[in-house]
């Protein structure tokens, strides 16, 4: 089964609500990055809302999607890290320069609607 | 594995992007409803672009989600309807009363905010 990438206006939404196996980890930075070239993208969401633990796999995958996302030039934002996966993700190393972040969904979407306007 | 849900301001959006299977169909049911009930919200949007064929399980399933979703207090949109689904939902007799359609998500989330707004 696959992640649901949302289109609203020049955006991509993506909301992952459980905890990812690799193979789908994988799959979803595929199927992400060919949405954005394919939609034109300029901006990407993606809320980790539900997430409360992400494996180093999983870490990395993401921080790589977005480092991807990013070359393709899209903006990237992530909302609702929680404590333990902000733990991961620094104690990995995995840095996420120049992300956006937002607490929740909505105020993701604004952020980055506000960045774009720019 | 379930569909995510993401709320945006008071609606509910929901994207199917691949054929369900009936467990999980009946999973997406309860889950809505549980979120609905949850965030209080005023209207679901569920965007069916990427289904070019439905079974009658399904149908049946989605028709009831909707009623279900009304008599919860939600305005559900329906975003997407392709050819092959129109004609299952109509031969099966599913009957969208009062159900609100629109091309894309885009279109639908305005529609359903236009309509909370009245």
């Amino acid at each position: 089964m696959r992640i649901p990438i949302l289109k609203l206006r020049d955006c991509l939404l993506v909301s992952i609500q459980w905890e990812l196996d690799d193979q789908t980890a994988l799959q979803f930075q595929e199927d992400l990055l060919h949405k954005i070239h394919k939609t034109s993208a300029r901006g990407v969401v993606i809320d980790l809302t539900s997430i409360d633990f992400i494996d180093s796999f999983i870490a990395k995958v993401l921080g790589d999607v977005i480092n991807m996302s990013k070359l393709m030039g899209a903006k990237v934002v992530i909302t609702g890290i929680q404590p333990a996966v902000a733990i991961t993700l620094i104690e990995l190393g995995i840095r996420l320069e120049e992300v956006l972040t937002a607490l929740d969904l909505e105020k993701g979407l604004e952020k980055l609607q506000r960045e774009l306007e720019d």
